[in-house]
């Protein structure tokens, strides 16, 4: 039936026990009516290890959040505060635009709030093709190694998200033999070019005690182990100079697939990181040119609110 | 948030196990993008009761049935060929379209399908329009005994289904009290002023031993009783003479409310009607006049297929 039809009812039967939000999110879904655009759950951080997710659904491509707010979402000042602070954080941060539907409204006013979405993103979809930076949603390239390798250039805006280690290691023309240590699997290995360039698939599942966390709104990554003493000599070791990592982060996908995702390059943050919280790591590049080992930043396109 | 929100959110809940079928409702629901259009599940027979459910989804306003095939459908030559019969069967008896949305295809090949069927109800819509025959979606008025009573008229195609035994009593000035027999509900009582109607409310459901089967198809509702004496009983007394039944067909609906909906006047079949079927009663009727009493049917329009 094919893997976006695959992807995308899964996507809506997953709020399907939120019948509001699950209405409005297959509505924005049918009336974009467009197969280039991508629509994601959140994926690396499931919700049961939040305390909340951080948004409903996720436009890779422009950067944009819907958060959908059933009624009763309403009812507590606390979670409208919680909420307004979340989204102005995010936005911030991360330089996203949140857009929230209120269903309070009745149902021409919730398809009003949709309509004027459902807009936005398609004068999104005009202005990047207009520019020529428009990146049509390709699952059949996302999880392929050699199209990247092709390529060149890595971006987290490319979606890029392999479903093995061993595809890590062939982007990089490393041996995946070096990944082993008898049965166990390492949690990264070196670059085979570049000394200095660590290759990482770090997972929020405990593995061997160690545990990481992705923070997606601060880009960083907190890397603790159970054990207090392992986690206090791994600061130790990462306190001093410069530490580089090209980070897939591992998660389970909508389609139950294992799924290492392509977030960026981090370097040990010697402010955030100590003996308490373990080893933090902020992303330092969003892109890497796999020939040259350069790293580089997206360039942050303008918002409006930044030209006055 | 609307009663419509509610009731097509549920609709949508409904069939969120199956995550084919429900992402072409959604769309269909979507796209058509027409709060006048009534789309509801089959609503008086639960799924459980029978082998299978006459049609997935229902347009009662145009007659129209849609029936989403997953792909696993195809794989049993059996089940293809007892749809083939049952949908003839549908459209042959009752005069309705049916339409099927096979998702074999590709997400470009199903909403090709979707677009046609949203082509053919937009179609509908504008034809009725032009003859003064569409009457658009009014829950408000649905539900409401006092609304019918000043029109005059009722109608199987108004959706016309009452909360309450009180409501269809007041419908047809008739006392509630005479519905009750002690701490007993009856399952109808004499029309006040048409001494030869019975007002009836069957259920699938047994009550007292008493159970009723409605057969959408061939407009059949089958009576009988637990207890085979009863049953040989009901069915003599039923066998000579002719007993007019005003039938108010008891369910649950998609908000889990008690449903007492119109579905025609209704005559003992002596034909069908025997000792070990029990009394078969069949529709004479779509239409009564309140006033008057009088029945008739619907006049029947002429589909395509007739004219040649």
């Amino acid at each position: 039936m094919g893997y976006k039809l695959d992807y995308i009812s899964r996507l809506f039967q997953r709020t399907s026990k939120k019948r509001i939000e699950h209405y409005v999110i297959s509505r924005i879904w049918h009336l974009l009516n467009d197969y280039d655009v991508k629509m994601t759950p959140q994926q690396y951080v499931s919700r049961e290890q939040l305390k909340y997710a951080l948004t409903d659904v996720y436009f890779p491509q422009f950067g944009f959040h819907v958060e959908v707010n059933e009624p009763a979402h309403y009812h507590s000042e606390e979670n409208i505060n919680r909420d307004l602070l979340r989204q102005s954080q995010i936005e911030t941060n991360t330089g996203h635009k949140i857009f929230v539907i209120d269903c309070r409204e009745n149902l021409e006013g919730i398809h009003k709030q949709i309509d004027s979405l459902v807009a936005e993103i398609n004068k999104k979809v005009r202005e990047q093709k207009e520019q020529g930076t428009f990146k049509p949603w390709r699952p059949e390239n996302e999880h392929n190694p050699n199209y990247w390798k092709q390529k060149g250039i890595i971006s987290i805006t490319d979606e890029i998200s392999f479903h093995t280690i061993e595809n890590i290691c062939l982007l990089f023309g490393a041996d995946p033999k070096k990944t082993k240590r008898g049965f166990l699997r390492k949690g990264g290995i070196g670059h085979p070019d570049f000394p200095d360039l660590l290759l990482w698939w770090p997972s929020e599942r405990p593995r061997s005690g160690w545990q990481n966390n992705f923070d997606e709104i601060n880009a960083t990554i907190t890397e603790t182990h159970s054990d207090s003493e392992k986690k206090v000599q791994h600061y130790r070791d990462h306190s001093n100079g410069k530490h580089t990592r090209v980070v897939f982060f591992h998660y389970k996908d909508i389609l139950g697939l294992t799924n290492y995702k392509f977030v960026g390059i981090f370097t040990n943050d010697k402010e955030k990181s100590n003996e308490n919280i373990g080893t933090v790591w902020t992303r330092i590049g969003e892109r890497m040119n796999l020939e040259t080992g350069q790293i580089s930043n997206e360039k942050k396109e303008k918002t409006n609110a930044n030209i006055g």
